[in-house]
């Protein structure tokens, strides 16, 4: 599919500056677009791209003014990356469009309430006793809903997700492929050197808008709940334990994990591979950087690196010290020498 | 459903003080507890919250005395905390009741062994060649079982549990929903630049007791098998390579990795992140602290910390020393320079 | 079954040295090796065991001269380690035939294009619509091929291997259970607190010969593809992100994580645990060892540790350090005191 500038710009409401009969096909960044695709710039840092890329069309915000000729043509809008992310959904839907009906076969309840239309289950679905799925809902291949389970409007579950009995899932959200939601949390009682298990009696509940990445496993609460607040998008390969609660718009990055009991604020950052000790409460806002290990409780708006946690400006100055640590203790063992000589020499 | 201090009494054969017509319809911790709620005491740090707490029950030791007075009814018991296990397991069945029958559709291999009453096997399983189950078996819907897998009694695997050929599992095993078991080590011998597979021909053999988190992977042995003793505990996420060996009530928290050939001793605790390099041997009631790399083997009954992992007290105070390193090093820089004065001026 | 050393060394066009007529009916390590075992010697490490193992028969290079009297019958062969695993490979086939022909019941689009013959689809397998699948597949029950998936010749896909609409697989592939691959890149738009989701509108495209481990998930492209180059060897549950590039025949152990639009080079190797950030290149033939954390892009041949990341051996030597750290401090107040009193003294 070619679309023109022209066209192009008469969806986004956008003003053309060049020529409005250039065509493209396909989106690129700007750093790498080739003649043909669409790109856009948001990040100021890219300006200087404008001025060499190949794209053929670029979106920019209103505002911006060139301060030399540019090859592609320009689509001025309100907002360039809100154009272009209005963009990608029509491609997306293009590409992926919604499917709708019930393949067959399917395991589907007697007591399971089902919207009769603008649904979509895909073959080998299993929906157990007494669950509710709100409408609009699409259930792709081979998903598993547990007893007693209720799902809100317009949620999306990939082939093979698995939701336990009693989850409580809100409007909008998305759950991709393999992810486990309500799976028993990890909860023993020793007796001598062995372990007996401590019934899992509570559940998962997620709010709305919630995103959760493939083979995500979140653990159903001890007694009470494990709860994803609104808005919150979890990556790939996540844990979070029994009894957490992650609060509103809250990200995280692939594999982190969250033990047992511990509340994460709202509109925090977590990035890759962060784990969380139990039991500790994060405030909202906080960042906590890659790989870093939290074992204690950390105020709002803080950013942090290293395990155990600290500053990240105090964590990067450290760990260019580490590097010299050798040298550092050559010095001292040098300096206590010489402190030696001189104390003898006095 | 409500009940009386009197009927959980009677079921626990307990002593009550206090009312014994007050009723609760949900369990709370004690710190939480709102009126119409049970909760326990077992912890003595948690004292102070029996004569302040809103419960209305409170399960309580036998040999406790209260030295002021208490708001909620007292259910006096020989172990508080094993009463309120076994109050837990009631409510868990009540609330997820035991599945029996042979759902459709299912793929069951003719010559699979499978006990004919006593079992629950969901829409969608799969169970292969020569495949033997034991009795009361609950398999739940999208299980993969390989050819010639060995489970035995009383195991619950749930939804999309995958189980490879050959695998071994003993009695009352609980497996979690995504759970992997059995997958090719990770085995290749290089030729150039390239990687050529070595088949991987060995066996998972699972004993009996063992519970296995969500999404875990275990692999197959090269050779010989990879060993899960008895009463293993493996939170989610979890990865063991081929031909390790776990030893009796060890338990490690979610996202760990344990590296080939390694054996890990009995009745061990690993951390959540924790990483454990291949080809060593970790030594019984070894602990080792969250997101810790062991790169060598560890004698039994140590504590350990941090990458490289080292004694746990003796990480902590390192760490603390790391925060001030930048502090440390001027320190260093200075005294030379007055090193340097002082042998001037001698 | 059993073999003699004889039937051994035809297969293998081998030399016997020792009893033709001795039996073996398994596998073992040299170390561990009891008689009735065929074992291998390949690493000189392991010589002194030759002359102490159990095993009745030991594979040799041909240009391996003993020492001293061998109990084992030897069989010299040009390559001892080559020699193992094609015997092993026969053991593997012997263990797992190759299964053929399609189960019931299965769902498969009738759009999709799947070889007639020489194909084995598991039940409960689903194949979406425009699918195309190469001569010889074998892909194993609950597989999921969304719409328009493209897959080469000979490549395995184990029970419940989840692959999103458009991924393109090469030849020769091999996925084991769980692994998730083309969900949607994590990608949003911050909005106010809110994050908008940015439609990952690209593919995940795998070329020959790659081995993706139990439940690992690889991203799909926000635009253009995440792309993983010949050969390359994923362990289990590792993450890669939206956009990332893996070059040939590199290889990462178990739970490494790889953040957006990052680029790793050729024959790289990455130790379990390791983290890889964003929008970084990593060079050709890089080591990174475990839990190492990589901030910034590397260059080619080099040897990596630690998070951040620094030369390996550097890395070993601050770490010695970091163990005495609370001593190196004490010296340094004591020299303070010291220095003070030498200037007083003057």
């Amino acid at each position: 599919m070619e679309f023109t500038a022209q066209q192009i710009a008469d969806f986004l409401k956008g003003e053309i500056v060049g020529n409005a009969a250039v065509c493209v096909s396909g989106f690129a960044k700007i750093e790498e677009a080739t003649p043909g695709t669409l790109t856009f710039l948001s990040n100021k840092k890219y300006i200087h791209y404008l001025y060499t890329t190949e794209a053929s069309i670029i979106l920019v915000n209103q505002s911006f003014e060139t301060t030399e000729p540019v090859k592609a043509t320009l689509i001025k809008v309100p907002d360039a990356y809100a154009a272009l992310a209005s963009l990608l959904t029509l491609v997306a839907q293009y590409l992926n469009p919604k499917k709708s009906g019930i393949e067959q076969p399917v395991y589907i309840s007697q007591s399971a309430k089902i919207p009769e239309k603008d649904i979509y289950i895909g073959a080998f679905a299993y929906i157990g006793e007494n669950v509710q799925i709100g409408d609009n809902a699409q259930l792709y291949p081979q998903v598993y809903i547990g007893d007693n389970v209720q799902i809100g409007d317009n949620c999306i579950l990939y082939a093979g997700v698995k939701i336990y009995s009693g989850t409580k899932i809100g409007n909008n959200c998305i759950i991709h492929a393999g992810a486990v939601i309500g799976s028993d949390g990890f909860g023993f009682a020793p007796d001598g050197e062995k372990y007996n298990k401590i019934p899992q009696i509570g559940i998962v509940e997620i709010k709305d808008r919630v995103e959760i990445g493939a083979n995500v496993t979140i653990d159903r609460a001890t007694m009470g709940k494990t709860s994803i607040h609104e808005g919150v998008k979890l990556d790939n390969l996540i844990h979070v334990a029994h009894n957490v609660e992650i609060g509103e718009n809250t990200v995280m990055a692939a594999q982190v994990g969250i033990a047992g009991s511990s509340k994460v604020g709202r509109h925090c950052m977590l990035g890759g591979q962060v784990g969380i000790s139990g039991h500790i409460q994060i405030g909202d806002n906080v960042q906590v950087g890659a790989q870093a290990g939290v074992p204690n409780s950390l105020k709002p708006n803080t950013v942090l690196l290293g395990t155990p946690a600290m500053d990240a400006k105090g964590f990067a100055k450290s760990s260019a010290v580490f590097k010299n640590l050798p040298d550092l203790q050559r010095d001292v063992t040098r300096m206590k020498q010489e402190i030696e000589q001189l104390k003898k020499s006095k």
